[in-house]
């Protein structure tokens, strides 16, 4: 079982959905990923907080078993997003940013963190991407997600993140936007001969799509009477995505579409409820019967 | 194998999307579906059109083993329909639409129509499609096609068809509309509890979702490096459908499930090329082999 490390963000998020509403309550990439994925493997965090955090939020990551020696806090107050969906949840509305503390984080790496199996740079800055890249020993994995801000106004630093990256793992806005094109086919075909090994296109309700050189991956979503708040469906696929691969340590095409549906099965929960409160309460054995829900879903035999 | 029957309309389409543009090409509901179906069952089709309807259309359906006795030539012109896609290829943009002799069209069905396997009603006025419900002998399977302009106009006639109905196959934005819930799932729930026994979600790029009361089936759509023309891609999805369903006659879980895939695939051949052009030149072989690699496209392991 494999060490995975992810560096990401922290954060109070505000959300409104047509289901409700949550005020300050936990979010962040790497918050959401190393959950997720604490259910595969043991994950090590790097991340920044404020004054304000409390310590109740640090302890239940630390009952997920997550290290966080990595974990800096500062002076200052917590990163804070406020966003709403309507019924298209497709799409976040981002209302309010105030970076606080991230606004000048710089990552820095316990040694016992330099050598990890496999490593996750949440949605930062890419410069800061670069530098975490840059201070650990050659993970097997590397993998990243990013957002059109980067994309758009930091894409020379993305690039030279993405060389280094084995697995992009971004949504189909930012797909188009990275790749300039509106077919996902073409986007992948050109991003994948820039330097990931693997590009996997998150498309919310719509499900997933998994490219590589060879051969392409695709899962609808696990259809949900109730979504009450997108929020952190990518992350936590990200970190059900990640933590199997870190578990098994299996790079296999099989494996990593296996991969591919524990990372769809952990966003289909999170999205259940409001920031991460239904993985306060999943047990590894309703993973695996959602994986064989997704199995009954999407099987049908081939001709002959 | 089984007779299907067709009811539906035949037009000349004016397209254009960001690769092209066609002008008063060969189009129409019930022209779309009994080409694709042609491929697995012989077809009867209903349907009318206008004195400038040339003789090689027809020379090209029957070309394909298409029955055109219910094939209706009254003075005055052929429905003619004008849209356009833009790189949301998703959704098509009506500009203009002359109903012509579909504005007084009812259908007539000829003797030997009248006890097909199974009918697909396209998308036609509610009330049509009763008319022709009552006029033939209970089929096996019936299906229908429809869009928001009678489900809002016309909800009530509407539901009297889908109360006799075993497969509804629409789009997700005329589900919702149907339904009046944005939620998919509630909707399936709702829409099978007063008729369909089956409800087929068609989502475009974004695949299919086959729901009935007991189980949901998902697929992706097939991921193609160049879509030239959405026009036509629903209907022969449902053609694919049925006509596998009538051609094997099983109605078991699995091959409908087969018969959804048989539908993603002869849609994904249709949007490759304006009109029904690629459909010409297309073989048996070349939709089994698009069938395998859709299997391969969606297969992973179960979990032990």
């Amino acid at each position: 079982m494999g060490k995975l490390l992810v560096v990401g963000s922290m954060a109070f998020d505000t959300v409104r959905t047509p289901f409700g509403e949550a005020t300050e309550v936990l979010g962040g990439s790497a918050t959401y990923f190393a959950t997720a994925a604490s259910f595969f493997t043991s994950v090590d965090l790097i991340a920044v907080v404020g004054e304000d955090f409390p310590e109740h939020h640090l302890d239940f990551l630390r009952s997920r078993g997550i290290d966080l020696t990595g974990l800096e806090r500062r002076s200052g107050k917590t990163f804070r997003w406020r966003g709403e969906y309507t019924y298209q949840l497709n799409e976040a509305h981002t209302l309010e940013t105030q970076l606080n503390v991230l606004e000048t984080f710089r990552p820095t790496i316990p040694d016992q963190y330099r050598a990890p199996d496999m490593l996750f740079l949440g949605n930062i800055d890419p410069e800061l991407q670069l530098e975490v890249l840059n201070h650990v020993h050659r993970p097997r994995v590397v993998a990243c997600d990013t957002m059109n801000f980067w994309i758009d106004g930091k894409r020379e630093a993305l690039w030279r993140v993405l060389e280094q990256v084995d697995v992009l793992i971004i949504n189909d806005g930012e797909a188009r936007a990275l790749g300039q094109d509106a077919n996902l086919v073409k986007v992948a075909k050109d991003t994948l001969a820039r330097g990931p090994k693997h590009l996997i296109i998150k498309r919310g309700e719509y499900g997933v799509l998994m490219f590589n050189e060879k051969r392409v991956f695709g899962a609808p979503a696990f259809p949900l009477e109730m979504v009450k708040d997108p929020t952190g469906a990518g992350d936590t696929f990200a970190g059900g995505f990640m933590g199997h691969l870190a578990a098994t340590g299996d790079l296999s095409d099989a494996n990593l579409r296996q991969a591919t549906i524990f990372g769809s099965v952990m966003a289909s929960f999170t999205v259940e409820a409001f920031s991460l409160d239904r993985l306060r309460t999943l047990t590894f054995h309703d993973i695996q019967n959602r994986f064989r829900e997704f199995k009954r879903l999407t099987h049908f035999e081939d001709v002959s």
